[in-house]
């Protein structure tokens, strides 16, 4: 019979909905599903969201105190989707009363915290997973098989940019994005953990980093008083140099000012034998090179990956165009379902202190300037 | 205060999954919303299947009897997901049961049994809406949007096909989606409405066609007895010339058989003014040319359509790619929303009758062949 | 030692010019080459051409009288660039003169003239080429030996458009090309021998056409008086279906009113084991998709064709863009190759009454309505 | 009167033929022109090669001297087409002489010899052109002009790449191209020339750049002896940051082991009020992001740069697609008609010397690591 999980979703703004669509989702998507997911309940702070949460997601009952959600003997899972800065007392306490997490990226707001969580949870043996979704496509799943069977062979380049532009009106205000007190930092904190963790999971971890950040609109105005104008003191930007051990290269870029882009994340790989090439606008479609086929029969194939999701995924039928929302619900499904089969989750807290790690080594890499050594985050 | 809507769903396959999907979905994806759904009862004839959707997606009870939901008093809307040849009975029942009604496409299999459905219904006054859920597309959105402007002016173009792939393999069985019987026609039944229904919502109805039809795998073996074949009475492919009023001229292409296509529903309208052209395997964009601009200014421009919404849309953002599913749970919600503001749902079985007879002129054009207008259907 | 060929051209307008150009380059591209051009004589009505032709493009004489070139004793090709209304007279001078013919399409401006012609050229025992340069496109050519492969199978679909939008605007005044007696039709003798002899050339004889005619804007304004409007008695576009004789579906589209394109040569090829697809305005890549892989690593491919031309071809290196006028060097190279070797050129006058053939069957098949078959040409 | 512009080649190797392409070529693309081009003298020290000039492009002779040719009364034009090491002494003579000089990229192989030459040729008053045929494609002319127009803003991103895949094979041989004494460096030195170029072009000098080098297969055969090993000294790829002196920040890519890449020049240049994007594999567009138009009006429009030339280009007309070739047909004919009217060409040896100054800096940084100047480059 197939496992209650019953979860707790602290905060509940644009990703507490998008989680609660996933978790609604699942079980039109997936059969069979070895659990079941009660959406017991919601808290969030601010006046009324949590009643408007139960009244849209279903959950069993909400509240504005975060700490009864996190206590409560019927919930098994929090997932937390709060401000960066708040995550911290919630990973805390969710540790202390032995919950499995899901927690919103990024971790924490610095690699202190982020080992200290780590260390935390692992001494308190309880499961946890980071949202990181991108890996959840089946554009990147595929790329990640292709990678494991050699398709690229020795890496030489990986070029990864995760590309914004909603900040480059100098009169949209100054907000707690923009204040590394409330983030940890900029860009890199908010789009270098979906980049930087799609780097990893594909090619493995850089030696050493090479990076710096750029704040194109240094102050902005206050959103209560327009007039005012308050210091911009996270990067708008940051591009990174890479070394990987076997001798490749790679740069990143990640940026709220890249103007004209979406939401657009994309990669290439390039190896000693084959390509790899995705972009999140068009993320219906991995294009892979072959560099072994003879002349003539060369050329970047875009391989249907669209909606190719492993059984038990049973709907939609694998052809169907799929956007964002479904890597969200991949993901959460492969979280539950390692609950439910007591495996342990991936991507897991381990990757989410690695991410840290590389913002850390690159805002220190920038600083000098000097190549800079990620440090190592031991799986256990 | 919200008005609840209860629901009875005829039929639990693939589509009654994705329709369940959204239904679940609405209420995370729209804030504020006129109307609660309940998902009261389900039916389908297999055995167990009806007892899977109550687990999965919800509903308050399953049966194997489609007649005890349409009759059953807690249910205010009949969702229609049977196979195309069980629509009939359904659609009599659930209109005299004055129920209202969300029917999967096409709504009968023939021209005759779709005037006669349209008729009962406009005289029990029930609301009716045909799931054409391209229509709900943001690109598809902004180029019916973009041509009530006057963007294109003059019709000079349409060029629609829509093409898939399944059938290639001459080892696919038959199945009911290749008997006629079953059906009432092949990929013109299957797949036409949906290019019909976006071409008429677009660029209005042509004055006449002329089409013909193609089976490339005339037999196929029987799923149950392989060495045994079976004739293949339905068209693997259609392709059509249209005339338009104002002396435009068109192409529209269905087919199965359309090697390398996955769900590819295309289109091209060209005009005296402008141009648009849209892809559904790149589902986020609109391309836009403006013939009007001066030279040097002019191209075909990637309208950002991204996850574009009007309110009450808020989730997710306008930015982030979107699929296939995602127009189902709008044309969901444009129903839902009808229903519980009191309006006249659209597109209508009027639209759905007008498909009916595209495909009835189509079929008579291939034989003689000559050009053929489409009878008339009236809107009351 | 390389022999000398010495060509006579008649007509140096937009096309005259872009032969020239061919003549010029191929010594540059091709290595070693077993022939040499002299650019003899040139022959234009106008005043003043000729004479601008010979210092441009190195002509050693130039005239207004083309006889004088047909009938010069040390001319060996005659290459006519005149209007289509034209061509005939030289034509047959040519053949009198027992010279070798290179000529623009489309070769007359009816079938029973081009037939006449053919007759001729056959009786005189000359060697004669067509300009169709699209089959000279590595893209196209990749397509071919792929097709001869067997890459595609049996043929399901060929979809095929020439769309051009030089006249959307109606204050363009009338001239020759919208003018039948001048040109013997509209779009689908101006850009139909294109689209028809790659079809031709890639899949092979329609059994069957049947076609539809265009004309958006019925009158024009002269252009020496642009208050008289003139009547327009060609067609902006045709549409047309075809029936392949191995029970293939066809479609095949042309426009001068094409609003937004360029100069938009695409195909798509679709059979039982594959499917190709080619656009001119991304003239580098030729898509395939190869439907015999296993699933999971299928998908269209982006064959590398860039710049991709077999020896003697030895500039530019393959890798370089290319564009269409690479296509008209190897166009007019294979033509002298031929001449040189005393091979048999290709495509020849036979091809050019093919295409003859078609736009008469079509033209035909619009006025019935009826399927028509296309008139056989005999290859001697 | 048309002036006679006499030039003498060096060196005719794959550049020395696409030059005496683009030099046959322009009296055809081109009408009037204001000059009339012999190619009077070839000189390659290869046997047979100028021989060979001779009998292809037409020059009147030939030699393996190049000092003959240098030197002679009855040349203008000096067209340096030479390996790189070999670009000096050609240079000095030139300049001696006074000659002009059109001379192939990179002008040198290190910074101080090439300042010392332009020191030169500034002295001497000849005219000078470096080769950076990119500019004059239509649409990086295109972007130029809407650069000029502040369509862009203020720059927040550049990023260029250039990426070949030629050498991923470790297979391939040694050859001076591979080795620092013969051409000054390697991938930075072949391919960074053309995308610093268009940087500089299009958004003007960097403040300070930040590069790496890498070389992946660091040891080749030698052609003569496959099973001797020699090493590489130059680097096969360049990665750099940069930073532009309004704020804006850039990064640079080169890589001769891009696995996939045919002959991929691209750049985006993004800023306050618009977006440019360009891709050499697609040459016929540029994309533009109009940041200033209303949401709903959004998108990156493909401009229809294809073909557009200014007059004089009167062919082919301005729709046919293009390829590399055309802009080294514009390259050339700019140059010849600054000579003929007595202006300044462009880009002249001060971007040359600009180019060799950023090659300069980013292998300085690469040592330290350390943000480094680039030198200036006085205009005279």
């Amino acid at each position: 019979m197939a496992r209650k999980i019953r979860v707790g979703m602290i905060g509940y703004g644009q990703m507490g909905r998008i989680h609660a669509y996933a978790y609604r989702t699942i079980p039109v998507f997936y059969d069979p599903i070895p659990f079941e997911v009660e959406l017991t309940a919601v808290a969030d702070v601010v006046d009324g969201v949590a009643e408007r949460a139960v009244a849209q997601a279903g959950f069993r009952r909400g509240t504005k105190d975060w700490r009864e959600v996190v206590a409560a003997p019927d919930v098994d899972v929090i997932d937390i989707c709060t401000p960066n800065s708040e995550h911290l007392p919630v990973l805390e306490a969710a540790i202390v009363a032995g919950k499995d997490i899901y927690c919103e990226k990024p971790l924490c707001t610095g690699l202190a915290d982020a080992r200290r969580i780590l260390a935390l949870a692992q001494k308190a043996g309880i499961r946890h997973q980071i949202v990181s979704e991108y890996r959840f496509l089946p554009a990147v799943r595929k790329a990640k098989e292709l990678i494991e069977q050699g398709f690229v062979g020795d890496l030489f380049h990986f070029r990864g940019v995760y590309l914004h532009s909603g900040y480059i009106d100098p009169k949209r205000p100054i907000s707690w994005r923009l204040r590394r007190e409330a983030t940890g930092g900029g860009a890199l904190v908010d789009l270098g953990p979906h980049i930087i963790d799609v780097m990893r999971h594909l090619v493995g971890d850089a030696s050493a980093v090479l990076g710096t950040c750029s704040t194109f609109i240094p102050e902005r105005p206050l959103a209560e008083r327009p007039s005012e104008m308050a210091r911009v003191d996270v990067e708008d930007a940051a591009s990174v140099l890479l070394r990987f051990p076997g001798g490749g290269s790679g740069t990143l870029e990640v940026s709220r000012c890249a103007t004209g882009a979406e939401d657009e994340l994309r990669f290439e790989v390039q190896g000693s034998s084959g390509a790899l090439s995705f972009n999140l606008m068009d993320p219906n479609w991995l294009y892979a090179y072959d560099a072994t086929l003879p002349e003539g029969s060369r050329g970047f194939q875009r391989l249907a990956t669209v909606q190719r999701y492993p059984a038990p995924a049973v709907a939609p039928a694998p052809k169907f165009s799929i956007g964002w929302v479904r890597s969200h619900v991949a993901a959460q499904f492969a979280f539950l379902d390692a609950i439910a089969r007591g495996s342990v989750p991936s991507p897991s807290f381990v990757d989410a202190v690695w991410v840290h790690a590389y913002q850390d080594a690159i805002y220190r890499s920038a600083v000098a300037p000097a190549w800079t050594a990620v440090p190592t985050v031991d799986r256990e």
